[in-house]
């Protein structure tokens, strides 16, 4: 079968391999659509980061490995013991990988399992390939309605959906969205549909903001124009956003997040940083402020976003800018998103029968 | 009548003063005990910062002003409209000054009032003088029992208090605290009388450590000799404390404190930052961990504390090291503290009639 094969640094082969065995518990998926996100653009312009050059402590695996970690596609075997599925079925794959065993794991917080890893991204194959084989706890049925291109946006918006269950939000919350990439545009979709009162979103680039109206953000501001940290209080009406999700993870997001918050805010970090950076606590002590950090997702958060695409109150489409077939996926996928990263917000790979 | 009175850097002065009126809704306390702090000699030392060069908003007073916020005294007049009060009691002062106006003001957290400020280092008199006028609602009664030398601790661990309050701390917790200065030496306290299971310290000083084994920590350390990290994963049992007060506020403090706590677990920072820290957010995403901020107390807080003395579970007695008069407050107190700071946690100052 095909699979995309990560390398190294701007090393990815689509070539043939082995077809997987599915065994005990487990079931194969013919992947139909799959998303590309800044994670495959970091591991081809900078990796292996999370690519294995060891083997995983969960799959075994080292480099190569198969890439694709946001995907949909269609059950076609299922493996002994595994009753509630059936081969024809429109699913979704929560791609965590975690081990069960360690502190993390047995607190219930599988999502930062300290051995933990993603199917697509540390072995164990991948959504860019012909088959993929999972454990039966990572597949998600998709309702009849919600199409397998809107199934690959799950991912992507369960990492929103988890981020938003963070904070202490109500309806009657003024939010400060930092950066609007597919991440920023995903936590305003679900605060959207959670029917916030008050989105305000910061962003530089004039074609994300555009999108970021388009998703519902009551307020699009350029960072470079206005002073963000009065505005956004002033827009609040009193002290500030009660939360601000910090998607942006650039040296300047994390003081303006810790300034604008109001007093006994709490700021959401879900960027993930390149870097340290200068930080002075005192922002947060002299308001009593709250940082807290998210990381992935659980089960409930894809099943929350399903159920939201389901009822209709999650609308997504217009994330996917454009489709194009796994043999582009360097040329039409990494290259145009590392080239024209802000006309994009997700390029999806069609992959399988399912998505054609 | 007497003041200690605050003129700028290295300039304090035992002068006379006049007395102050005590009007509609104020108390008038005679001062007994006065604890000096580490703002007091930061002010000695590099100030002003706290004392106002410009008129104060709510107090309207500039430098010079008169020092002293942590107290006990006795009621000596009340004015007109305070009915519940009457002089010869022995009482606590809150010297937390707030407009009730501003926007932290009107959400409930007066403790951060943006105007806000404290008798004693903001203007409108100080614990450090034969008398003080206060608002009714600064003054807590000190129950019959609780000598006036230990009200005047009140203050220090009504900010433990409040710190440990921002905790989700259980019987079960086990707790990290950085620094056993007054304020983690106040935090241990408040956690023996909560009757926290373990309680780990960290501290360099020799002398701080047989304090906070003194008060209750099961556990100091040297973080000079041990792994912090490491040890109190070891410590705790399984993923590491589930809460970590930072008292020290050192560079090396804000990283400890991050890279120990559990996944999901909370950073509670207590101290005041000198400067800006080179920080890595990732520390708290890889495990979903909580970095919350806190300054000051609130009236409930005081109470709490005043109860936990009434019913025995807090004994602090042991934190008075010296007690000195007035006429020797630079020489007995500030420089006392300044060039042996470790053997002492607290000075106080006795001032009244009800302190001899
Ligand atoms: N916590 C998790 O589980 C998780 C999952 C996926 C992605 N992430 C992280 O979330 C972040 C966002 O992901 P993404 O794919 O949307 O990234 P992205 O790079 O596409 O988006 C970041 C956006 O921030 C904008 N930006 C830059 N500086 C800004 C500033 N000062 N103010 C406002 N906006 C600014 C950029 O223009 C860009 O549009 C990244 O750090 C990524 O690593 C975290
Ligand atoms: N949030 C508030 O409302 C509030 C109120 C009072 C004080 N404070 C702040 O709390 C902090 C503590 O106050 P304090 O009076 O106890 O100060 P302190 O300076 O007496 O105590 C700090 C202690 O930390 C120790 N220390 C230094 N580096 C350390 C390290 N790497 N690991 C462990 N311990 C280390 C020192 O030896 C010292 O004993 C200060 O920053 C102070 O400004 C905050
Ligand atoms: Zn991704
Ligand atoms: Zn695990
Ligand atoms: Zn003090
Ligand atoms: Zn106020």
């Amino acid at each position: 079968m095909r699979a995309a094969r990560y390398y190294g640094k701007e090393d990815i082969r689509i070539e043939d391999v082995e077809v997987e065995k599915c065994g005990e518990g487990q079931v194969r998926v013919a992947p139909s659509y799959v998303g590309i996100c800044g994670t495959d653009l970091h591991e081809y312009l900078g990796g292996p980061t999370f690519a294995p050059t060891k083997p995983h402590p969960i799959t075994h695996d080292t480099i190569p490995i198969t890439l694709g970690h946001e995907f949909s596609g269609i059950i076609s075997e299922v493996g002994p013991g595994v009753a509630s599925l059936t081969p024809g079925q429109h699913v979704v794959v929560q791609p965590t990988l975690y081990c069960g065993t360690c502190s993390a794991c047995t607190s219930g917080v599988e999502n930062v399992c300290y051995k933990g890893g993603f199917v697509g991204l540390s072995g164990g194959g991948g959504g860019l390939s012909d088959s993929v084989v999972v454990p039966k706890r990572a597949i998600l049925k998709l309702p009849d309605g919600i199409p397998l291109d809107v199934g690959a946006l799950v991912e992507p918006l369960s990492v929103a959906w988890h981020a938003i269950s963070a904070a202490p939000l109500t309806q009657d919350s003024t939010v400060l969205v930092l950066g609007g990439g597919p991440i920023g545009l995903a936590v305003v979709q679900c605060l959207v549909a959670l029917k916030t009162k008050k989105i305000i979103m910061s962003e530089v680039s004039k074609s994300r903001q555009r999108f970021a109206r388009e998703f519902g953000a009551h307020h699009v501001l350029d960072p470079k124009t206005y002073n963000l940290v009065a505005i956004s209080k002033e827009l609040s009406g009193s002290d500030g956003p009660d939360v601000v999700f910090d998607c942006a993870g650039v040296p300047a997001s994390i003081t303006t997040a810790c300034q604008a918050v109001r007093a006994r805010g709490t700021v959401v970090n879900v960027a993930i940083w390149e870097r340290e950076v200068l930080f002075q606590p005192n922002i947060l002590v002299f308001k009593e402020a709250k940082y807290t950090a998210v990381l992935g997702y659980q089960r409930k958060d894809f099943q929350a976003v399903i159920d939201h695409l389901a009822d209709g109150s999650l609308k997504p489409e217009k994330m996917i800018t454009s489709k194009i077939k796994l043999e582009s996926l360097v040329e039409g996928g990494i290259k145009a998103l590392i080239n024209d990263k802000e006309s994009h917000v997700k390029i999806l790979v069609e992959v399988g029968v399912g998505g054609k």
